[in-house]
């Protein structure tokens, strides 16, 4: 029985995952990583929500609906460095996020390096490939089945 | 049965845990939470070996000798501000490191914003509180498990 | 009678208000707020338009559709902070738009200190709560009814 | 009848309004306009009292003293850049500032761009011409009676 | 007969040409701006294909579609002070893109003086008029027909 | 016929055309270059002189002498970077000016990122190789034929 | 017997001490403290003379006429962040100038922890409520009985 | 005979010449400098009114007052550091300002390097001790009989 | 009888004292000093204990174990410049600190202005040589025997 | 008779005095700038040498012979933004050197504000057109004359 | 007959000499390298101690210690960015120090360039792989047999 | 027998050797200093080829024609600062460089602190006087009779 829903976001350019630069984001498509996560949150009694967009406000928007889950697993792509709107909207539900990256973006370029939305998110993830998703999956479990964060 | 070795590094003043700061470090003592740790590290099949110093050097002869583990669990504490001869042993070995945070670096002081050893590190987790700790172990196995980073 | 037709326009997340961090932007609903603007504007022999959106590019293109109205009262949001679109849009067209915010935006985060559209707008107004807004529209009224601004 | 009190303060160099710069500053003399704000205050029911300076001193003494007024219309002049003491004096009394600018700042030198006092007042507007006083009188209204701000 | 096609691609605001600031940017119209250019394309036997767009992810995904083309002619209007999706989007493509402005960008306001995509383009052509576009075409076919770039 | 003519100039360490850094430079000498340019120039009715050094004051004196020519096209090398008496000699003369550019020099190292020269010429062209040249020879042919720029 | 006199300055909105922001200055009264330290001084054999002003050309004529005292206790107030004036006051005497501070200006705002006096006289004690200037009347008695420092 | 009068303003400090640290100020004091230039100026056929003050009011508003000479000549003291007042001061005014310092401000604090004022004057002289206010009163002759400036 | 505890540290180079530039520091070596202060601190009711280490490890080490006093005077030395583990050191702990310099860190190289400690100690006094120490010892009894600071 | 000889250097472009930017520079030639500055140095008993060049090292070299003069006023025109060799070779003589500025060269574009070489002269004089010259003639006579600088 | 005795000090990491970064570094070990830098000091008359730490602490008193030396021949390591501790140390005593680099810092990151202690040392030596130290050797040796530096 | 020839180049300034501040450079004229180090080199089995200028395009000019030498032996003088030329000249052959300075550059003007060459040349040395040349040719021997650099 699932016992509760999550909410995979991505943003810009991740629809291109699998054929944009595979030395960094691997060969995976998003259509079998999202399917690859679903089954793990589902081993762990979670239903996982799918949503990407190279919209700004399409993303905007989606979090202002999050009501409908228990958290949020958001890879922004490159809105990470200059979407304040993203931030606000963030800011602006009680849903909890956490913000995850498949590279390291502290071994890449400088302007990668200071995440704009870092510091209204739960955590970061930063580094492991497609096991960011799944160690974000698992953060967001941690943090609501405890108070103790 | 054990299959491979990690080590738990922990840097300067987290011998404090559990009295330093408890609203953000929490209650549990260093030692209690090495325990915690160690027997989590078990259940996924791995021996944990622990080290904390509040000495630079020490920190970095003891990752000169990390070849007796698969990877390295990594609070560098205040030492990710500034230690650039951490950084150096970093990249002196083969192995691999994941740096890890109690709180969430990114939503307190702007000098804990930066850290000098994170590009090159694996990859980087913070603001889970002592789940953090535990993320990054599941982080190293996955990464050592696997090729696909 | 009404002798003139003005614009508010609103950015994003601003959709959201009366729900979103009430101690900052107050209780009321974006909808009661309009509601209650349309009267204040009607009080003085105007009509206003209202229009509110998350996307960079509909707010572009209401500006750029704006020989409809008078003049514009603008509340960027987040936009004020990167959207050199928005910037250009204004520059683009003749009519005059008065920039207003609902709080004081010099005593909050510093990446709000800076608007990238205030030297390309009539006027600026910020701190005063909703009647942030009611001074914008009295401020376009002052501005198209004398020349000696 | 007038119901509360309010001060109008100017900074260095607006003695000089009228004669400095009209392409910025207009042709009206200090003298002229603060007959027209009293009656414009009058209007809305309050008394306007005015005082201008070339000294830091004196403007600072004078909000030290005001605990006659309900609240001060201030246009610090160049003080706006570096008067720390000014902004020391504002924050050291309970009257609401509002803080006004004939031009609009945004859009000249930029040493104007940066107000040492804009965070510790109500909220500031600029860019309006005489206007601008006119709204900063309606704005303090519109605070003190209200207690939604 | 035509032998190859290439895409000319405009960013916000250029929808506006012909319209706005025409001090700067002339007089003619977008569409007048594109048939010339698809005449003069055709003269040195290639298709133009012409779109615009004041929406990011519009653009951005009309890159990831740009197989179908030789080469890309872009002016990425104020995208290029800040849009790192775009620059993304561009390094995500084997298409080679040439980067167009109107005027001479670096003899205009400082934020126009560095693109963020500029580094990641073929080359960049800024300062002619309506004849930077003609020689961003004749730059895409030397590069297309050479490969001593 | 030839009915108008054009100056090459060159800087510093561009005699070494074919021989340094050709990964970046190709393998054309400045001899075979200047040749292939004097002919393209020819084809479209300009005749093109010729002139390289490394001196800054020879290259200062041949643009005060450039009353001979209808334009300029000029590869300033590393005077890019430092030589403001470059940029004086530009503006004392009305000759018309291209700053062209062999290699990307946004892609290069961050102190070719920033040309003291480019504000005050008609446009600059960058990154497409000996192309670049023949560009800049369209370039001024074309500012030279119009005056619509 | 009183051997020596001593001049306690005091900067602008000072006057307002027990009054302004007491959770940061204290209850005590101007005039009350001035009472205590001239008890305290006399204690120690030391007379002390007070002065207080708001404008800065008042103290900086007070620091001319010194002659008259063995040492100058001073607390700059705002002045601090920007009177060169004062700091050239200060160098163009020979009385020694101990400068002190109520609060710890390092924890406060930024603009307080640079002052523009402090590399110009002896010594400086911040953080110490009432008692800075019991410490800065000791330091200068210390400093006047020795020549060691 | 007198054909045109002029004022030397001096501020803050100024009054201690002769006084204050000789050994970059020399041994005349402020009442031997101003008959000495009085003297000078009376040679050239200039009747030197003088002026020093410690308080920026009072500078400012002697400015304000200059209708009754041809030109001052000012040496800003420390004011030069900060005081946009007396900035705007000076372009309130038609008088023609000449900025003067003592010694050479380049080869001092590094505070002394940027003067707020040298961009609204006519020209600026330093480093010639008591010739520089001597080189001041010729350059005043100089703008006032001729155009050519 | 000695009522409370005192702790002296001095960080690293403190142990030449008198022997390092001496018209910097004086001639008194560290032990001298030591035992000057000792009966200092006893004359006023309290036992002075003393610790000096050239490695930053001990130090904080034995600010971890200062349960022992009452309050703590250091003198960083240059660990003032970058030692964010010493400045984690004190934030952990309750007893107070001191930060005494014995030179004016102020009129000294510029990376001497900024300590990264200031901010969580009690506050700071510099400048006043071996009087630094006695001023410390007396603002750490002040700070002890009143709840007033 | 002529006591003493002078030598006036202008840098690079000045040879176009008359010609280049007139509304800055006036409309006098360098030669007969030359000759109005000899016949004026000439009446104040001094021989005036002249010599211009677009060449660092010339001008460099020029310096270094300059021991058959008692004092040289120096126009560096561009090479006051970045030539530390004419710096150092002002350093290397005992000549005594003024800078003069036809313009003001504080209210011009940025890169003219900061002088590379005024910290090694005497003196600077900028903004009175060609009586910048003539002051700075009688700036070296003064300087050589007394020896009260 | 050795005559004069030297001090070799190698900072953090340098233990590792042969087994980290070997493409920079090289591949001889720290003893190896040690013995054949002995073995050099003894063919010039010299007697070379060698020391190498990864604790700070120990290389600051290693250096306190150094009256046994004629010279110091320093490699700091990554020291070299931050301990301003081992900068005081060296300016603490009168021993000569050489600072040598194996690898030219000058060509790697950034925070490489910057040296803490190159201003205090006699003169710095980088980019020559193993041979740095021979050519510190002799520099110091230079250094004490003349007085001519 | 001499079994290779090395160049020696020396910048700006240099022929002043001797003269110029001896304080800083020694009073061995640079003659005598080349004929001494002429001596140095043969001792070693090397010709010396000596070249000063101080003009740029001169030492430009002698790079590109130094494939008669095995290396080079530089000191740029001011050039280092800012003459990016050089820097592509050095980069444009593969002749090996050593950047060598008479005075320690670090503890100097702070221009002097950045190279512009650093990064190109094989190392550099500074301070060691006279003998900064010396080691300079040992270290070009060094490097060109092995690999292992």
């Amino acid at each position: 029985m699932v016992s509760s829903d999550l909410l995979l976001l991505n943003g810009p350019n991740l629809n291109l995952l699998g054929i944009r630069e595979p030395h960094i984001y691997g060969n995976t498509s998003l259509k079998e990583l999202e399917e690859e996560l679903i089954q793990f949150a589902e081993s762990r009694g979670c239903a996982l929500h799918t949503f990407q967009s190279n919209h700004e406000g399409d993303l905007v928007e989606r979090i202002h609906r999050s009501k409908d889950v228990k958290g949020i697993i958001l890879n922004p792509g490159a809105f990470m460095s200059y979407s304040y709107s993203l931030r606000d909207a963030i800011s602006s539900v009680s849903t909890p996020v956490v913000e995850v990256h498949i590279s390291n973006i502290y071994s890449r370029e400088s302007w990668r390096h200071k995440s704009v939305i870092s510091d209204v998110v739960i955590g970061q993830i930063s580094g492991f490939g497609k096991y960011s998703y799944m160690l974000g999956i698992e953060a967001i479990i941690y943090h609501t089945h405890s108070g103790a964060v």
